[in-house]
C-alpha cells in the first residue's frame, strides 16, 4: 500500500510502497483511510522536535487524525463490523488502567499514539483497536469529519469542561479563532449560553468568528483585564499566556489548550482572587462520540481543503505558507 | 475602650484608650472581643507592606481572627441576640451582590475586611454585622477557636474543595504542617480517606503531623514527582511553589494557599499531563460554620498560646522571631 | 390605590381602594407594579385549597407573579434605586439563614410568599425588600417579563440542575408545552444540544412547541419506555407522573416540576436500573438574572395577553375555561 | 471439579463434580475460588424468584460473591498475572459501550452477572474476564474480603454518591445495620464528617453499630422525620420505604438500596420540599477497587463465618433461619 514516511528528520516526506498492516491481536482493528488531517504539529515531526518524545524508530507513517471505513476486525471484536464508517480516537488505549476504566482515555497508562509514536493514518490502512473507532451515523463522510479527531476534540473537550461555569450573564474569551479555536466556539454556541468573545489578530478568522455567531469579534484583547468568567487560549504564547489569566475576572479560570510558551504568575495573584489554571488534553472516546453527535445535527462544521495522498508535500508547504485556510486533508 | 492600634509603619504597636465602636445601621452587630488571634499578616502590615493595597488610614485598631460575645445587635439582626458567643467570619458581606447571594463571600463586591480596611479585634470591642457572626456551639470558647476564623478557615475551604478529588487510594500532600497546615491535615483526616503525606523542615512541625495521624512524614519532597492527586500548598515560596506543581501527577491539581512566590510553568507541561493550579481564599460563611462543627465534635483542635491585650508587642516579638509554637491569642 | 383582595374563599375576587404599604424597615423596597402574571394558582387560592397552608388572613391581596418599578427604598438598600424597572423573585428571603448564606433561596427558613402568605402584587403598589429586586436590564418591559418571575423561574431552574445529565447525544422528554412547559423547551435549547421530545395532547401547545424549535413533538408517549436521560415532567398529575417514570432510561432521571398526582414505584424498579426521583421548586434570586439575560438576548419569549386590573375576574373566567393563549397578565 | 449447582427451582442445592471451565477467550481468567459469599439472593434464587429474571438454564453454579487467586490467563490479559490473589467485580462487561467507556460498569449493555445468569463462584474454579478482576493488595486474604465484592461495594457506592451531600454539620440517617449497612456505616465514618444515625430494630446489630462508631443507635426512626440530609435504606420494604423518605428534611436526598417494597409518594411532597429519590445499583470497578483500599487501611471490616463448600446447604439454613452472624462464607 502506498504511505506517507518520515525517513530522516529535517528532510521531505517520502511517499512509500509498503507492506499492508494486518490482524494480530483479538481486538484489533483495521481500516481503510478515508481521510487523514494535517497539523501543525506534524510540521514538528519533521522538524524533529517530536523525536526524543516520542522515542519513535524511523522510517515510519505519520497522521494522527483519521477517519475511513472498517476493512476487518480481530476475533473478540463487537462495536464495529467490516464496512462501518468511523473516525478515529487519536489513543489506542488498554482498558484496564483506572484512568480506561474512568473514561479518562488520554490518561491510559499504556497507550500509543498512532502517527506519532507509532504508525498513523497518512497512508491506504490503519491498525488500531477497538477501543479507538467510533462509528458515524449516516451521513457523515470521514472526508467531512477527519479533523475532528484530535483538533476538534481538543476543542470540545475544553468546552465541555467549562460547560458548568458558563451559565447565562457570563462572558467566555476565546483566544484564537483558527483550526481548534473556530470549532470551539461552535461547540460554546452549542452548548451554552454566554456571551462569547473571541479575540483573534488575523482578519480572515475574525470574519469567520463573525459568522459562526460569535457575540464580540476583536482583534486583540485591549481592555477585557479582569472581565471574564472563563477564558479559552487556543494559542498558549506568544503573549496569550500571559494575557489570558489577566482577562479572567475573581474566581474565573484559564483554560490552556494551545501551548508554547511559560505561565509565570506570582502565588499572590492567584489566592488574592482565587484564579484557576486549567490544563487540557484531547478529550475522551465518548467525548469524541457526542462531538459527532454534534457534527451530525450540523452544529459543528469544518472548512477543509483536500489533497490526493501522493500531494503531502505541496500541503505541508502550503500549511508551513499559511496558504491554507481551513483544514488540509489527505485523501488516500 | 483599649484597642491596639498602629500609628505609623515601621514602628511599634501602641495600646490606646479609644472611644467605643457604637451599633449604626440595622444589621450592626457589637461584639466584646473575647480572643484576637495574631498572624504573620500583623508582622507585615506593621511593616507597611499592605499600605497601599489597604488603603486604610492611621492610626486604626488591627486584628482579623476574632471570637467573642455578642454586645447589642442593630434593628434588623435575627440571628444572634445578646449574650451569644460567636466567631466572626473576616469579612463583612453586603449580602446583595451576586458572589454573597451564592454564598461565595469572599468574592463580595463591597466587602469590609476590619484588622485590614478598617477597625478590627484586637480591642474590647469590635464593630460587625450580622452576616459575619457564627454562633458558638455550647463548650466552644472564643480563646478556642478564634484561630480558626482567618487561619482556619482558609485551610479548611481549601480542603473542602479538594474532597471531591480524594477518594480512597488517592495521595495528597501537604506543603507544611504550621498554623494553616495543621489544620489542614486534621480537616483532610476528618472528612477523607485519602493517604496525607506531609512535608516540613522543621522538626517540630513533623512531630505536630505524626501525633495528629499524617500517613508520612518526611523534611522534604525527594522522589515525590509525579505522586500526588492533590497537593496542597501551605507555603507557596522559599521553593514550594516550583516543587508543588511537579509533585502532582496526570491530571492531578496543584492547591496554592501560601503566597510570596511565583508560579513558572511551561504552558505544554500543563496540558501534555492535563495538571490544574487551583487558587484558594480564605472561605464562606458557611464553611466557618461547617469548621466550628468540626471542632465541637473533637475532630479539629489548635496548639494557642494566650497573651493580655496589654502584651502585644511581646507576642509579635515572640512570632517575628519564631518563638511561639502554636498560634498566639490575644486576649482584652 | 386599588388591589385585587380574596374576601372569602368560593367568590369573586374584588377590586378594592385599600391603603398604600409603606417603607417600613432598612431593607424593604416598595415597588409601582408593572404588570402581575396570572395563574392557575390564583384559581386554587380563590377555591380555598391553600385556605389552611397558607394560613392567611382575609381580606387580602393576591398575586404572584410581578415586575414593575422601584418607587422608594429603605434606609440599607444599595442594590436598587427609586426609578429602576425590576422583576421581582416570589419569595421573600431573611438572607441569614443557612439556606439564604448558600444562594438555596427558595429554603429560606424564615421567607414570605407576596401573593400567597402576604399582601402580593396585583394592586398598585406592592411592598417588598432588597434581597427580591432584580434589575431588568435595558429594553426589559415588566409587562414582557412578569410572568418569568415565577412560572419561567421554575421552569428555568429545573433545566439548569439537568444541564451535567444532557450533554449532546442524549434525550431529554419534556412533559407538557404550556405556561411553563414552553418556557422550558426554549431554556434546553439556549443551554445543552440535548435532543428534545415533547409530549403535549393539547394541539396548539404542540404547534408552539414546534415553532420554538423542539427536535420531535407528540400527543402521547407511547413508545418511549426506557429512552430518556432526563424527563422534564411540567404536569405531574392525570398520568404523567407514571408515565414519566417509566420513559427514562437506566441511571435517568425523572423531574417532577408539575402536581398532583401521586408516585408509586417499586424499589426494585428504582435500584435494578438505577433511576432517580428529582423534586423541583422554584428557583434561586441568581438564576432569576441569570433568565433575565436568557430573556434580554431574546432567547426566552412569553405569549402573553394583558388585561387592566379592574378586569380580573374576567381573566380568571378566560383561565379557568381554557379561553387563555399564553400568560394572562393583569396591568394595573 | 466441585462446584455447588441448582438442579431444580425449590430444592436443595447439590454439590457435584463437574468439568473445569478453561479459557476460551483472549481476555478470559481462570480464577482459583478462595471464598465465596452466601447472599439472601441465594436464597431466593433456590426459590426460583429469579428463574425468569435471569433466564438461566438448570442446572449451574450458583455465587457472585467471589475472591480468590488467578489460575490462567488468556492472552490479551495485562493487568493479572498467575498467582494473583484478586477480588471479582460481580459483573463481567464488555468495556465498549458507553456506560463501560464512563466507568458505570453495571450499566454495561452486554454484560454477564455470574452466579446469577451464567455459572458462579461457588466451586473451585471460576472462569471471568480481566475486566473484573481487582488485584488484592499484601496481607488481603480472599476469605476476609470475598463479601465486599456484592454487599461491600453496594454500600460503598450509595455511601460514596453522597459524600458531595454530607459536609460538617449534616445528619445521615442509616436504616438497618446489617450485612450491608454496617459496611456502609464504615464508608460513612471513613469518608466524611456527617454524623451518622442509625436505626435498626435488631439489638445485636444495634451493638454492632455502636461499636463501630455511629453517633446514634436507635430501634426506631421516630422524631426524625424532616431531620435528615441524606437517608441511605439498606432495607427498602417493611415500611423503611414509606418512612424513609419523610425522614429527608428540605432538599435531603433518600437513597434506596435495600428493595421489595413500593414508593408511593404525591408529587406535591417532593416539590413543595424539593426532595430527592435516589436509586443505587452494587458499583463500578473502580469503587471496588477503593473499597480494598479501605479494607487494607483497616478501615472496613467484616464479620464472617467460614464454611467448607461441601456444607453448603447447613450455611443456607442458617442463613434462612437467622442464625448466621456476620456473613456466611463458603471455603472452597
Amino acid at each position: 500500500m502506498k504511505a506517507v514516511r518520515v525517513h530522516e528528520y529535517g528532510r521531505r516526506l517520502s511517499v512509500d510502497e509498503v507492506g499492508e498492516p494486518a490482524i494480530g491481536g483479538p481486538l484489533d482493528v483495521l481500516v481503510r483511510v478515508g481521510a487523514a488531517g494535517l497539523c501543525r504539529t506534524d510540521l514538528h515531526i519533521v522538524e524533529g522536535q517530536w523525536a526524543e518524545k516520542s522515542g519513535v524508530r524511523l522510517p515510519y507513517v505519520i497522521g494522527h487524525e483519521n477517519a475511513g471505513w472498517v476493512r476487518e476486525v480481530g476475533s473478540a471484536v463487537t462495536n464495529v463490523a467490516p464496512g462501518d464508517a468511523v473516525i478515529l480516537h487519536p489513543f489506542v488505549t488498554c482498558g484496564l488502567c483506572r484512568p480506561c476504566r474512568s473514561g479518562d482515555d488520554v490518561h491510559c497508562e499504556n497507550s500509543k499514539f498512532p502517527g506519532i509514536d507509532t504508525d498513523g493514518g497518512m497512508a491506504e490502512l490503519l491498525l488500531t483497536n477497538a477501543r479507538s473507532v467510533v462509528k458515524l451515523a449516516d451521513g457523515l463522510e470521514p472526508a467531512a469529519v477527519a479533523a475532528l479527531a484530535d483538533a476538534g476534540l481538543t476543542a470540545y473537550h475544553a468546552v465541555r469542561k467549562a460547560v458548568p461555569l458558563l451559565y447565562p450573564g457570563t462572558t467566555c474569551v476565546v483566544i484564537g479563532a483558527g483550526g481548534l479555536g473556530h470549532i470551539g466556539i461552535q461547540c460554546l454556541l452549542a452548548m451554552t449560553a454566554t456571551r462569547v468573545v473571541v479575540i483573534d489578530p488575523n482578519e480572515k478568522a475574525r470574519e469567520l468568528a463573525q459568522q459562526l455567531g460569535a457575540h464580540e469579534v476583536r482583534a486583540d484583547g485591549d481592555g477585557l483585564e479582569d472581565s471574564a468568567h472563563v477564558v479559552l487560549d487556543f494559542v498558549g504564547e506568544q503573549g496569550a499566556e500571559r494575557a489570558g489569566p489577566a482577562m479572567t475576572r475573581r474566581a474565573g479560570s484559564y483554560y490552556v489548550i494551545g501551548y508554547g510558551g511559560s505561565i509565570d504568575i506570582p502565588t499572590i495573584d492567584l489566592i488574592s482572587t482565587e484564579r484557576n489554571i486549567v490544563g487540557n488534553l484531547v478529550g475522551s472516546y465518548n467525548e469524541l462520540a457526542e462531538l459527532m453527535t454534534l457534527a451530525a445535527q450540523g452544529s459543528v462544521t469544518l472548512h477543509t481543503r483536500t489533497y490526493p495522498l501522493s500531494a503531502v508535500n505541496e500541503a505541508m508547504d502550503d500549511l508551513a505558507a499559511g496558504r491554507l485556510q481551513g483544514r488540509g486533508i489527505l485523501v488516500p
